[in-house]
């Protein structure tokens, strides 16, 4: 009998306890996992569309509760936090943050799972009452709250990608007046600049207030010590809710004072069966962790709960004496504006630059179905390839309905190593009501394959 | 200067003619195109919305005409049919319908696009006024006009696949009482039985009769001569008008008549630059063509335009002194009846038996978006991989919206020969709008993943 510990109790860490539960009996795994906060298994991707009332209940976030974690046999201590790990011992020390009791527990395998955090800037009122951050479902019960009982209407959102776009949206859905400040030259800087402007037309569509370039200097307070306003170099914009939406960084604290390996974007260090390197009785995996860009070749953070999941079947199967491995990634991410559909997979410009490669960039306009059926409607995909190559580097598509999924052609074609000339001729669904004859991403292929051949 | 001679005047043909034109001047290249029809240009898959009624006008469907084609500089014979090729001489022989001259053009490059005839079996009755196929534009206008005088509301679609679906779905909704007749066990035999019985349940739902294991003996006639009746083995079903929905076969009478090779199911063979083989200085595309089914190696023919227009691009590429090349198929085709989108991609059961291989298969339910957000509706995928190997071999995928397209993730897939075990951490675009965190084709992976290593 062997003792699998877990900390952290969201998409990694429980799909691991719960696959290694599938695959060894209580009698031959004990499964031990603590978790600081009160949930566990839950949509954190979700919270926006929570916020915004699409999703009308907390519950409905929630993919399973602590007691049904419990009654598959898994020993789960809410409300307790590990505060270090003895990786020379094998044991980890938790305190109950109810009563403040402290105990130590060994394992045979560990999984970290401890997720990431939001930024937050250095910045005089940062933490003032009324200013949120929105990575858990505590922090959006939180910010549900502070919106139950502001003020006024006025909401600020720092910062413009993925989760500030989608809680800017949210605020508007609720009737608030919305200012998005960031420092970027254009929204959404996941996408290249030309896209996110895109991006820009489709929120100030909406009513959003776009403030570019813009560094914030200040969260001021009113006098009741509430947030009031949001201050730039040369403005203010009052806010009686301010939400932070700068991204996040792996919460690897624990670790790095275990003395495990950190990366240099702060996420721990794994191999392709998310054993975190040199240590062969740890594994980690989901926010915290950093992985392999396949496309670059170098590593990177990204914070998804579908690699969260897919890093925490990998280590359960792995605990649970099967053999599974993480490749790697090819940087997908999609995302809605209203009905603007927006997606990337792969090397942006700068991302190439910086891998020093060699590109060619073209940009197409189609539609999402044949042009004389209904509902057709516009779409903008961008194509990077290697100039010489002619290798695949990275696709971004803006447009409504149909739009957004369609990266997951190039993220295939990614992952395989195709070239667009090998792109043009896939054999890709096609109907009226479904494509142009040419899918937009073969037309985008096909133009790619002349700028790769003319400046080749 | 040299003269390329095109036959026939839709997707593949004038799409050959118009990168040819654009890769080479007027003169240094002639072309001179024979139609036999009154149309150039356009979508045959759109017919089925035209006659529906969803796409208004038959021009709609028209992506260029003789006009545009002829003002891009190609000499476009419309009425013509070429009714004989002469290898030898390098010259074709063509019919000016209209005054019935005949005359010999030679050519130094020849486009064999002569595309595919409906299926017509050899009936009592199936020549009978009111008896339509739908290939060609002139078929949806003669059907539209059948439709505009019938005497009552009752229309016998025979055959299931994808056109009949289509059809009995605009006949519905211009009024018809629609029973569709089919000599299969489940509609769409493109798919697997089991799936198409999620197809013959949309259909019903839809308020269309679905006759099954039937074979038609024959179409009866009234008084006035025009179709009055479908007749099966024990059945008659009073019909008004009747469609003809039994697939096409390529139209290569004249090619056989040449000596041009033909393969198996009676298209023209060709190599992949689309060559016809054996012939350095004759190309042929689309519907009357065989192409290469890269899963399973054999030859086949699939009548659709996307391919047609592949052809088109890269003959017209390689006559125009660049190169390109057709890979081959993996036999994507997606579809819908009402709001069901029907969609699959590689080989069915039947196909893998054929072509000798070990296979498992699995079936799995998931959602079109996150199962809290609101529009996730249900999807089902079978996925079929090979025993041992663990090589995807094809995917069928039934839902509603955002069911069909996500065919092309296995379509990449099968393109680039993966494992069912790498498809599992596949980076595909995730959201709650857009996908659960896995993916119902990944989840499909993982469930194919455990049959290949049970039974492997």
């Amino acid at each position: 009998m062997s003792r699998l510990v877990v900390i952290g109790g969201d998409a990694a860490g429980m799909s691991a306890a719960s696959q290694a539960r599938r695959l060894r009996t209580p009698g031959e795994l004990e499964i031990v996992a603590f978790e600081r906060g009160r949930f566990t298994s839950y949509s954190a991707c979700g919270i926006p569309y929570w916020v915004g009332g699409e999703v009308p209940d907390r519950d409905d976030l929630v993919a399973r509760t602590p007691e049904e974690h419990r009654a598959r046999g898994i020993d789960l201590r809410m409300r307790t936090e590990v505060t270090a790990v003895d990786v020379a011992g094998g044991r980890v020390r938790a305190r109950d943050l109810g009563s403040g009791a402290e105990s130590w527990t060994s394992y045979d395998h560990l999984v970290i799972a401890t997720g990431a955090r939001p930024v937050r800037p250095e910045l005089p009122g940062i933490d003032a009452p009324g200013v949120h951050g929105v990575q858990t479902l505590g922090d959006g019960q939180a910010l549900l709250d502070t919106l139950a009982h502001a003020r006024g209407r006025r909401a600020v959102v720092i910062g413009a990608g993925y989760i500030g776009v989608e809680m800017a949206e949210a605020l508007i859905n609720r009737g608030y007046q919305v200012t998005v400040v960031d420092r970027g030259p254009e929204p959404m800087a996941t996408l290249d600049p030309d896209m996110g402007r895109l991006v820009r037309r489709a929120m100030t569509g909406l009513g959003i207030t776009m403030v570019s370039d813009a560094e914030v200097t200040e969260v001021r307070t009113g006098a009741d010590g509430r947030v009031s306003a949001v201050v730039t170099g040369d403005a203010e914009y009052p806010a009686d809710v301010v939400v932070l939406g700068l991204g996040v960084r792996p919460e690897t604290a624990l670790a790095r004072d275990a003395g495990l390996p950190l990366g240099d974007h702060g996420g721990l260090l794994t191999d392709r069966t998310m054993r975190v390197r040199g240590h062969e009785n740890i594994w980690a995996g989901g926010d915290c962790v950093e992985v392999l860009d396949l496309v670059s070749g170098q590593q990177r953070h990204i914070a998804l709960g579908t690699h969260a999941n897919k890093h925490g079947q990998i280590i359960g199967t792995n605990v649970g004496g099967g053999h599974a491995t993480f490749p790697g990634v090819v940087g997908t991410a999609v995302s809605k504006v209203c009905d603007l559909e927006i997606a990337r997979t792969g090397l942006r410009e700068k991302d190439a630059r910086r891998a020093g490669l060699e590109y060619v960039t073209v940009t197409v306009e189609s539609t999402s179905r044949a042009g004389y059926y209904p509902g057709a409607s516009p779409m903008t995909v961008k194509m990077l390839a290697e100039r010489g190559t002619g290798r695949l580097l990275g696709v971004q598509i803006v447009g409504r309905e149909g739009a957004g999924k369609r990266v997951d052609i190039a993220a295939v074609a990614l992952t395989a190593g195709m070239t667009v000339e090998r792109m043009t001729t896939l054999d890709l669904g096609y109907a009226p009501p479904f494509s142009p004859v040419w899918d937009p991403v073969l037309v985008a292929a096909r133009k790619a394959v002349r700028a790769v051949e003319q400046r080749g």
